[in-house]
């Protein structure tokens, strides 16, 4: 029997109206604290600043935690919904509200069916994704302490997928990252008078293009690697020429080899093109770093091999290397756990094909962090829920030897 | 007899201490109007806005329009003079305090003597000149319908020449300039998936640099030009490609030719970078316009000699053509009225001389717009009251056939 | 029994010592046409210009073509080699002296071994590989009307592997590649007076930065790619703005969609480029095209195999994907025969070992197309040619059936 | 009366149909020696490898030089010019043939004059004027230990100013230059394998573009200056990334200061993108260097006096500061005389006035180094020799007080 998944269609319409920032959703974090109590499920608040996480105790067997991310973007939807953001200029627009209403959805469940499994499971509620903090604030505030350490990480990401498609990459499945701010020191004056300046917006222009030859000069063509600048701000008025200027960069790569080499042309031209201005020595500071997410090989074939069995073949597919950065490897890594993370299509399906057929994707399917990302609630929610419930079901065997076994 | 300056440099710090933006200049404003009411002016205030002007009838003669700009600069200050701005990230920086401060003294200074000349006395101080909307507010509020018409517009501008040092440049002496806005129009997306992105960061880096060859390549070497960058503003995480870039660029000319010759060029190169980039046509806004300022030659040079007399002929100099901007010939324009404006020194002479015999000028003597420009209170202040003055005389002898004839 | 290497060893220095340019290739292919003569060819010369072609019947069986590339480099060479090349210039710095050198010795041992083996063997020295247009001149000039319809075409590549390393990679092995001219029209004129020029050399810096930002922005970081600018060349005199300026690409992708995405976009950026300079269209002439070099899986397998049964597992390996592009596959695709071709190490084994537990394999391993590119002699040749005789082999069994199932 | 002027505009075409390069001048310097002789002059060949004087004794007085440059550059014309150059990829396309051929006529005109005048007439046929060496050879050879010391020299440059007209520009008159060439040093490899080499063609592509910035933000915009890169070379197959690449530089400025401050940006510059690509230090050889042209004041309006009595005022214009170099000033300072070297109009008038009236001067009237570069053989030629005689009939007045007050 299929739960209706009505109600959690309205929760997740409601998550989506009410998004909040890395570190600031208490809002959300209430709703899934109250939910997993009403569930029966032992919860614990304020783990890491805004993290919950819920323990369901039944019997003996494996310790399973299923993740969920809660933080949303700094982005002004565009989406044009019925249900769009209330909040100016914040969006869910990687899909949080995704992972948190199906987290909801499969804990309910689970806990609906524990006569069927046994174990203890984990539903993990954690702030801060998207700016890397909130995994390692929830370990640094003692998670493993206060839950069970478990013998399995498990989780999703909703993506431009077709909604209803599951799969786990075996291996490395998402990129290390880096995400750098750097400061260039010129020196203002009037906007007429260059010659009395150096000009930190020129320097900056120059730091951006040369940038652009790290991936396409230095990295094989065979590796992963993106080096891109997000942001980008300098002065306050078109005739005075600022003081400095500032670069907001992301930095991804699937071996640490690739990473530390892009680090090393960043610093080396960042500080090149600024001597290349006369300018003084730049200022590269480290804001936030993901491992790269590797997925337990065997995990992620046993996890692939169930959802062909509950969903269909047709239904999995094998998402490769994503080049996306997730910190959710990080409680499985302090937990000496094997990971199991996929990702679960949401675009509308008809829509996707066409495009596809078309050769149109990147334009017509929007991706994560767009404003026109919009998942279609079904049948998204509903695999989202049987993808966990699934996930979770393969280690929470009551035959506990069968399970291990795979 | 000299008036004592004390109360004039107590005033000076006290308008430098609280800057106002542009159409903001409330407090400034009061502050000129009560002066000029108690020195027995006729005053009208509010004209453009925030605009004062006081008229002194002082019997048959000339009609001359000393005037002052009030508008203050998104600055922050970092002088650390005790007299330092008291407002967060706004500062005079670029010396309209001194302006001001020295029309009240004049004013002062004039309505005191006036039984020494004749004629009439339009002491005008203006909003916004920063922005450039501040003469033309004024005189589409009917200026000229509300006080005489001048028969000769006066005003000057402090600048890092040494303090006490004045001079008028015949003909085209300060820059025409237009502010121009640009926004870019990529398309958003991850930072980790580019390929699905149109990067508008990457398209605003190559513009600035492509915008570098217009001075360099296609303006004659020997005419005077100047396109700056001086805000660029784009995307707000650096892991989200954002939907959009703005540049603000300033651009100044000493004749039309080369004003159309730059506005072609940046409208050719913005179009085909955008379509480098496979992005949509740019939006390019137009925000404000100054004319090329022309003195009067006839007028500049006998004001110059006026100056040569009064404070000797050291004292005064030939400052050339200014790349910066200015309205008041605005003023001057509307009233088919001369324009005489001179540049005043304010830097501190002996610091000024040693920069110059080390070859430092550009970086060791601030210039205007500069988070550091900060004239000398003395001799600055006084010599900016006796330039008025003294100007102002030339053109309101008792004897009118004797000042015409110059 | 081995043959003594030595007179091929001779042989490889004497070609090293005397490269040819692309289709004037007489010298080597003589020495070919007489060593293939020598050891009981037929042999037929000329074919697509300089391409050399020796047919062995030797019973019923199956017709196997071995391949060797003859073509030299424009490179000067700088390996301080005693046998370095005496062409100034001129330098067989991709190793198709090792391609011939192996091929010759192949050819002679398969001939003295024929008691061994049954069917029909194929030598043939291509010409021009380096340009393009070689394996086509040769299909072109009749090559399958000359000799029979191979079954399956065979052949190796020298590279910076280990000397002694072999393996071919199943499925796509080699970039598609295309080689493209670029010539952009500026205005020439007077180096003083840029003002009345278009200059073609700041339009081409231009478009070399701005394609960077193809492979960095526009191609998924998963995919392999690479646009590589070899050639510019402009200008005679440093005070005389040329008139125009060439490029010479080289593109790169392992699929017909990526490399599609590739030319569109340099198309792209170089007409709007020269739309950002006010400059005329340019001309982009595509010169040279390579298609993806597939290896057929069962037979680089069954290759792979025969290599680890002769000289051991740990003797082969698996080069994946290599960026450089091929255009023998083009012989297999006329003959609608499947294609194994592999690649041999040349780099000295200690060297290698060395630099590569250093991390320093690119620094000090030279690479293809180097001035400094040097295989050592030994075990290289040795090596290239029992790798010839051992895939032949397992094609040429005097067994047919068994040699059919693998 | 006039000289009928058909035989030298023969001579004109002549001189145009054969170019010559730097100290390559051997058949035109022999014309021109052999026309000399023929009109009575003593003369020196070989000063300065292929320089020609003649020098013409006329009793007391002043000792005029006139000097004319005979060299051509290394341009493909493109005139459609029936007496076109028959010499491939050479032209006369900087009108120095109008130069020699307007010295030759005048030399005759003034020996058969000779009776007008009195004092020593030197005419000079200055080498390698292009390469910036032929004035330093013509002195190091001991040009004024072989011919009087002269109180004047005197020449003319022809551009494209209307034909007819004449003109001197007191002071700074033509650029001081310098020629610089740039070698980058990469590392080379193969085009697919761009991670191994550092590429000096995206180095060289990024210099040129950072260059830009120079004159566009380092020199006050009020100040002449110019840098252009007239040469780029690098690679020899689009497939090979090279090892190298040389950029060669023209750099003109009017004073040492801002002379000195391009030179050390562009030090600064091509130092420090070298350091961003990873590259070793590139070479930088300053191959010549033009000083700034001064104009003798008082000569210069004495000589534009004399072209205006001779004329008419409307003939006479004042070319202002020209970006263009010379070297003839070296010839006056070796001597410690005035120079005084005028502009000589040779554009079709009808046509330099529609464009000038059209505002396509740039595009419609070809500037000297142009391809195109074509001037009218009449006037100009004719204006030419009269020049030449009226400039130097000013200081050779047979009554001596008289020509020294002018």
């Amino acid at each position: 029997m299929t739960e209706v998944p009505q109600p959690i269609a309205e929760l997740y319409r409601d998550l989506h109206r009410h998004p909040e920032l890395a570190f600031q959703e208490t809002r959300t974090a209430g709703i899934a604290a109250d939910r997993l109590r009403a569930a029966g499920y032992d919860v614990l608040e304020g783990i890491g600043r805004t993290g919950v996480v819920g323990v369901l105790r039944n019997g003996d067997g494996k310790t399973v935690l299923l993740r969920a991310d809660m933080d949303a973007l700094p982005v002004e939807e565009d989406t044009g919904l019925d249900y769009a953001s209330t909040v100016d200029g914040l969006m869910h627009a990687c899909g949080h509200d995704v992972h948190v209403a199906s987290l909801i959805g499969a804990a309910d469940r689970l806990a609906q069916t524990r006569n069927e499994w046994a174990g203890t499971l984990i539903a993990l509620f954690q702030p801060a994704e998207e700016s890397g903090g909130g995994a390692q604030a929830m370990l640094e505030d003692g998670l493993y302490e206060k839950v069970p350490v478990p013998d399995v990480v498990l989780g999703q990401h909703v993506g431009p997928a077709p909604a209803g498609a599951v799969g786990a990459h075996p291996g490395p499945a998402f990129a290390g990252a880096n995400s750098i701010d750097i400061t260039v020191y010129g020196r203002g004056g009037h906007g007429s008078r260059p010659e009395t300046t150096i000009d930190p917006i020129v320097l900056a222009a120059a730091i951006v293009l040369r940038l652009q030859t790290i991936v396409a000069r230095e990295v094989a063509p065979q590796e992963t690697a993106v080096v891109t600048v997000g942001r980008i701000v300098a002065g306050t008025k078109n005739n005075i020429i600022p003081d400095t200027a500032t670069l907001g960069l992301s930095v991804r790569a699937f071996t640490e080899d690739v990473r530390v080499r892009i680090i090393d042309a960043i610093e080396r031209i960042v500080s090149a093109e600024a001597a290349a201005s006369g300018a003084p020595e730049p200022r590269i500071h480290y804001a936030e770093s993901f491992p790269v997410l590797v997925n337990d090989v065997r995990g992620a074939e046993r996890t692939n091999d169930a959802f062909r069995a509950a969903f269909g073949g047709a239904s999995v597919l094998d998402p490769g290397e994503v080049s996306g950065s997730e910190d959710v490897g990080l409680l499985a890594i302090a937990a000496g756990a094997p990971l199991v993370y996929w990702i679960l299509g949401g675009a509308d399906t008809p829509s996707y094909l066409a495009a596809a057929a078309a050769g149109t994707l990147d334009r017509d399917v929007p991706s994560n962090h767009s404003p026109h990302f919009a998942p279609v609630i079904e049948p998204t929610l509903t695999r989202g829920i049987e993808a966990l419930v699934t996930a979770a079901r393969t280690w929470l065997s009551r035959d506990r030897e069968r399970s291990i076994q795979g």
